[in-house]
């Protein structure tokens, strides 16, 4: 069989404590040794579905062309959630249908999306008939990942599905109606929100800055190294998203923000 | 010389803060450039070699057959201790003679078993003639990991040993000896014990529940979502042994377990 | 075009967290998928150059020849601050201009030294024209090392500027003036000193020890087991330095010591 994919990338919420990541991988490589696996993060918050949807955003137009993106965050593991697989026209993103693709469908068009079947899976012996409630990385999402690596035909895979509406995911001009909030928040305490950086025109037309936990952040700065020291300013990340920052410090720390603190745009 | 193995998976206690675990496979890749080399964890808890035979245990099965397992969680390195190699009919274990395989060899029969021979290796320029005494990792075996993968006759490396006895290491009706314990806490909180799951009938009949801690934890559910909230239930982990969790939290924390908590199986 | 090196080592402070990692080796791969990318560690502490230069050097003579090193350990991200190549005999380094690079090269002689011209990398089509300010990991250091892991010709890169000069590191007999520090502090809780181990005949000569906190740790040991319980002794470590140990436990913990502890050698 010839592969259509060589490259897996793997985002999860397992942690490198245990063996999961490790088991998945051996897993893949057991029915395709040839594959290129690569870790996004596995570090994503215990059952964080939003957390998990921006870190893939932010990284998978990066990847090479025909990449397989296998997201496991999945707290319905064991129940019958579905999953689902996407085919853009670049990439093959295989995931829980929980939201986990929401920010990646807000700015790619699927092609194809179709719910897997796992009983067809069975049948067709890419998976053991025998699946544990908790452990569907290991069971369903890496040998499924090997097969469609090799080059397995996605709609031998399920049923096709309706395709999930892309929506707005970030703050901008246009998009008056979505909230601003907190998606990540990085090693360096830098706090990243969904706001686009391309309005920071219209936001410090429209607004003296952001308003988070107790305190205003206002200032803008080009680079960390151009901010005051133990200041917290706003600066355009390198995912074209509106970040607070503190220089050589952590913008979390110094704010005592968390992943759920509320987020407001104060007008002028 | 011909490939009789290709991939190498590494546990270790080493954690990735340091440059231990790049180190080893610099090594290996300087003498073997084909290696692909497969991560289980490094996070084991220092000198823990109990918790890295679970660990071992919970994920070798999943390896592609040639597999060669190298686990350095190893607190005697730098003294006599010895470093055996162990074949089974599938893969090659590679550790520190400290008991770390014991969950391994439980189940898994050795076909060859020995001791390594440090004389014999730095002779055969296999290793450098200077050891460090606190990175074996990098000095005996990593090196010694490529030799073997590259193809080197195992009976070369050391004298041939008494196969390890299988003794029985988890709690079944059929094992009334074992004691009951804490075999590995997960990242998401999930409390893994020794006792088989295939006895959830047998534990049903027999048993009221499981004592960890103060408490006593009774309910069994198929998955982690048909648990009710913030409630300590039972369930078969995906390595067929009984775990203790918490739907959307940390058994531990809400137990107040860690490794050293003892646990007893309470009659009717 | 011809590989003349196909190992890329990283070291960074980018943490396992975000995406940062993953990002850095989708480009990489993108540019060249036969690559093999190995992890020194990305766990430096943020913005802390000399424990990467310590980390840098611990491991670097360990890789195969031709390995290029990338290390992005970079508070200057978006300055003007100017990101250097350096050749030896042996291996290829880049990273920002910050010291990074010291320790390797109170080591080794540059047979070449660069500092990369970023107008004409994007002329050339080597970088994107667009540059975020903070992510240059993604943008530069990662495209670049592609580039010259394919062969790209050095001297295409930049101007050769002067080699820096090497400055002793570490202390020993010969090395009066070189301040005893703390470098970096291991998973272990070991704590590793800039001073050489090959003068322990020296330091036990002049010293009696080794005086960090409040402490004063006097006593040598062979390796890890022979250390009395609970007192932190001192072990020529594997890279040759001076280390303060614990048998099964942290030094650091055990001393309360940080990598800004002061450190004094206490004459007799």
């Amino acid at each position: 069989m010839r592969k259509s994919c060589s490259i897996v990338a793997l985002l999860t919420d397992f942690g490198l404590r245990d063996h999961y990541v490790g088991t998945m991988k051996a897993v893949m490589l057991s029915i395709e040794p040839s594959l290129t696996i690569l870790d996004i993060t596995h570090e994503v918050q215990p059952q964080n579905m939003r957390q998990a949807s921006y870190l893939l955003w932010a990284t998978y137009r990066y990847f090479p062309r025909k990449t397989l993106f296998v997201c496991v965050v999945d707290p319905g593991v064991g129940t019958s959630r579905r999953i689902i697989v996407v085919r853009t026209s670049q990439w093959t993103f295989l995931a829980p249908e929980n939201g986990l693709l929401d920010l990646v469908l807000s700015e790619e068009e699927a092609e194809l999306c179709l719910a897997v079947d796992l009983d067809r899976l069975k049948r067709d012996a890419l998976i053991s008939p025998e699946l544990s409630s908790t452990f569907h990385g290991r069971d369903i999402f890496a040998p499924l990942a090997a097969h469609i690596a090799r080059g397995r035909k996605l709609t031998s895979l399920g049923e096709a599905i309706q395709t999930p509406k892309a929506t707005p995911a970030f703050v901008s001009e246009k998009t008056p109606r979505v909230r601003p909030s907190v998606l990540h928040i990085d090693r360096f305490g830098n706090i990243i929100t969904n706001i686009l950086g391309d309005n920071r025109d219209f936001l410090s037309r429209s607004a003296r800055g952001i308003a988070i936990g107790r305190k205003m952040v206002t200032r803008w700065v080009e680079n960390y190294e151009s901010a005051p020291p133990r200041t917290p300013c706003l600066i355009v990340g390198s995912s074209g998203l509106v970040e607070i920052s503190v220089k050589l410090g952590s913008a979390a720390d110094v704010l005592s923000v968390d992943l759920t603190t509320p987020l407001r745009i104060i007008g002028p």
